[in-house]
């Protein structure tokens, strides 16, 4: 792993991610609906390899806290899942519950192959992923952001990075951005759980350029 | 729905898509695990309105049939989803089983909001969502594609359409576009799963250019 010089759109901030393509998570015929975090003797988060068979939330494409464009061209993909018990509280009260798991997977964008002419389509390369959980037993009062490095347990991210002061100061709920995840974000708009700090800074957002 | 004049990769060419948003897709707290397609009186497909909560796919950005730019420079996402039953078949024998149903949505991708100053992220804005189907009891021998009118429930797309020839001749698996989901990718690779047709055209195939 190295810190690129560059800064994406990440959980975590800067974003480290791996220069070789790492395995991909083990995909298993079990939907673990009931997953919650779980840790090692030394209290890191392990790996929750099944990610892929939780709730989809939305996916971007080269988005960047920073307008300049990456210094090595790199494309890719970002696509968000969340466990689906936490996904089912959600949609019952507009914030997430204890035990919440938000995994950030980044995978790498291809131009055309096959019958894809034109536009990007995600590839096989996993250039990462990472957690944002909330686990009241392990971390009260605070969510905790994890990264992981191929399938080694995770070291929780210190709380002084930079990761917990931006999530707290722009997340739409509860220090998650849910302002990027279309099918929830009417759901928080409607139970009124959306955060005064992100309602102030959409008064003055510019609408969001759509279709160009 | 007015068709468009340009070709986007859709499971249906040319695809149709709607002017104005349509309805989000009523997202319930239950998981509905073991979908199958239903059909109205008049043998059409209801719409399956919880495809979100199924297993993800994928996603792509912009990927059309025909290299040339969209003529009014609409930029769009597609994610695909599809029935967990069909997905836990697929991981234990690399193809697909009867009761399929893939689902095509397309979603607006915007540009720079809130802490986002680059690349695109989904918006609210649906623009349409298609289904194949593998239903014997319905079309037997055959994949159905259908797409959906907001909430209506649709008619089969005649097998004279050209998305059938076209799945037919370059799908990896079965009809089915394999060969742009990454997790299943591999698993239709080492089941020997994939089309002649596809192993072909892969021969062939310059390799995707990554990461640009």
């Amino acid at each position: 792993m190295r810190i690129l010089p560059f800064i994406a759109l990440s959980f975590i901030l800067p974003i480290a991610i791996g220069q070789e393509s790492k395995p991909a998570p083990t995909v298993t015929s079990g939907r673990d609906a009931a997953v919650e975090p779980a840790y090692d003797s030394q209290g890191r988060l392990l790996p929750p390899f099944k990610y892929r068979e939780w709730i989809y939330l939305s996916s971007g494409i080269d988005m960047s806290y920073n307008p300049k464009p990456a210094m090595d061209g790199m494309s890719m993909f970002d696509n968000v899942f969340v466990n689906p018990a936490a996904y089912r509280s959600f949609l019952e009260t507009g914030t997430w519950p204890d035990k919440t798991m938000l995994v950030l997977e980044s995978r790498g964008a291809q131009g055309p192959s096959s019958i894809n002419k034109k536009g990007r389509s995600q590839s096989s390369e996993l250039m990462g992923f990472e957690v944002h959980v909330r686990d009241e037993a392990k971390t009260p009062g605070t969510w905790a952001f994890y990264e992981f490095d191929n399938d080694k347990p995770a070291e929780q991210i210190p709380t002084t990075a930079v990761c917990y002061s931006c999530h707290e100061a722009h997340a739409a709920v509860a220090t998650t951005f849910v302002q990027f995840y279309p099918t929830l974000l009417p759901i928080a708009k409607e139970k009124k759980t959306l955060s005064a700090a992100y309602l102030k800074e959409a008064e003055s957002d510019p609408k969001p350029q759509s279709g160009h």
